[in-house]
């Protein structure tokens, strides 16, 4: 399972199977997205699979994520999303109502996102061979002209934001799924992300990188940068906007809430000279309200993230071995 | 399961539930891929799942048909497959040197297509809720300018050509899985029809419609093409080509040839004035060596296929219901 969980284990995946096997461009490839140049057009191309269970939480369903799951993916290289595919593995004896609802949402989440479903493919399997109804999305987008935002580009002097509160999305699957209740329902932060990025790209297109934090949560992310730039991240652990029920709801299961994945957040590395313009712009989008600044990227401890605690001690935020709750998206 | 097989209950499901779910341009899009206009260029964009079994099977694997299955597609609307994604879910506890071997097959067919694998996704369900290896893929191509592919295209007139013998691969899966022998090992037929379409546009621009027969089979696709363009399609039974095996092997089985599954195939409606040029450069090529003109595209019954028996009768092929055999891609 761990191996599904976009942690160490994901990476050992596609570094011993996948790059030798698929060669070349695959390997420039480990951001969110691919950016390629098709008939003079810049476009960013990207996919996911979605096997989230249950197929229905607090705040979407596997409908959503398969939307807004590719969509981010192409927003984390500043496109937005103009044509999405999709293909359904249905279990044999799925309801057809049950369908008729993860499909309904999914065409509602293209919509809100501004992106059309143009190309589809259905295969069954038989019962048993299955759970119900897997999605599988993948996405093309434009990139604007002189947008340039990939792993690779964070520097030291870098400012570290995130948009938004940490950890709803893990936590709203997690309490669903086992039945754990935290005083009030946690809601998935499940979002398209195209809107708040063209707001970010507004001020400026010089982004240097954006990441939708999701398996591994914003650890794995950042681990992810330093690794790909080569620099250090220093992250004030106080800083970083975790919602109590999140921290309680963590505090319960001992896990870290760094850890715990989103669905409607991005971390961006900015340069420093438009860090405040792009914070206020994150701000004033519905999606990035509770934005906030949580470090900075740093000359030291290249390819290691480290937090600074709120007892003024520090800690390496290592990348994770799997995902902590498997099959959240 | 008749509603992955590619025959009338796979279009009840598309017609009932995806389209009224994801709307407009979906509708336009019912050919094997989407053709698109991304910044200035002409994009051919497609999605497939496959969940084959075995996975391994004589003349190929889920690997190759994975590429080969979403080249074609891509193939059909004229475009040469430049980008794919490639999206993995395994089942808890497979093999990771079998996977190994599957990434292998798929990085050599994307080689030998042209195409490079350019983004990915992995993700892992627990044993018993998936079945080993499940593999969508996505792909981007560029159209070229005058070229104008789709079913709505098939016009009275129009020469309709196959390009090679027919039934191969579904009477490939159907042995090995059945455990049956038919004397010769029967071959997959499986391969990557972009160099023949080249070759075909070579002569001309103006094809009307290419389809690549899979799931139901010649029957379904000559039944989707006479629908969509509101024309009648006539064969000639013995001009068909049936290899001799999959002949035998269907009348062991009471199957008809015309419903097995090909994956390496395509039929092909030809303005009659390129029809002799078009099929002497498809017998020039090695996909292409027994192509033959089995019909002809009529104005008389509307939306119907009738076959023209060996002894002289006339029969109805309908759309098939489901598939023959569930699970062949």
């Amino acid at each position: 399972m761990g191996h599904g969980g976009g942690g160490a284990m994901s990476a050992e995946l596609v570094e011993h199977i996948f790059l030798p096997a698929f060669g070349g461009r695959t390997a420039a490839a480990l951001g969110d997205s691919a950016a390629l140049s098709v008939g003079g057009a810049r476009l960013a191309f990207s996919t996911d699979s979605f096997v989230v269970r249950p197929l229905f939480f607090p705040g979407g369903s596997i409908g959503d994520l398969a939307v807004n799951g590719t969509v981010n993916d192409l927003a984390m290289s500043g496109a937005r999303a103009a044509y999405l595919s999709c293909g359904f593995i249905l279990e044999e004896g799925v309801e057809t109502a049950l369908l008729g609802r993860v499909a309904q949402a999914l065409g509602e989440a293209a919509r809100a996102a501004g992106a059309e479903v143009v190309t589809g493919d259905t295969k069954v399997v038989e019962s048993g061979h299955g759970d119900g109804v897997y999605i599988n999305t993948s996405g093309i987008g434009l990139i604007p002209p002189g947008v340039d935002i990939r792993p690779q580009r964070a520097a030291p002097g870098d400012v570290v934001i995130v948009s938004g509160e940490i950890g709803l999305h893990g936590v709203a699957i997690m309490s669903v799924r086992e039945g754990l209740e935290f005083g009030v329902e946690v809601r998935s932060d499940c979002a398209a992300l195209g809107g708040l990025v063209e707001a970010m790209l507004a001020v400026t297109p010089d982004l240097h990188v954006l990441r939708d934090p999701t398996r591994g949560g914003l650890a794995a992310s950042l681990n992810e940068i330093a690794s790909a730039a080569g620099v250090g991240v220093l992250i004030q652990e106080r800083a970083v906007p975790v919602p109590e029920q999140v921290a309680n709801a963590c505090a319960i299961l001992g896990l870290d809430p760094m850890y715990v994945a989103n669905e409607g957040k991005l971390v961006a590395f900015v340069p420093r000279e438009h860090a405040e313009a792009v914070l206020a712009a994150m701000r004033a989008h519905p999606l990035g309200a509770r934005a906030a600044v949580i470090g900075e990227c740093v000359p030291d401890h290249p390819g290691m993230v480290v937090a600074r605690t709120a007892f003024g001690g520090t800690r390496v935020v290592d990348l994770p071995l799997g995902e902590q709750l498997p099959r959240i998206c």
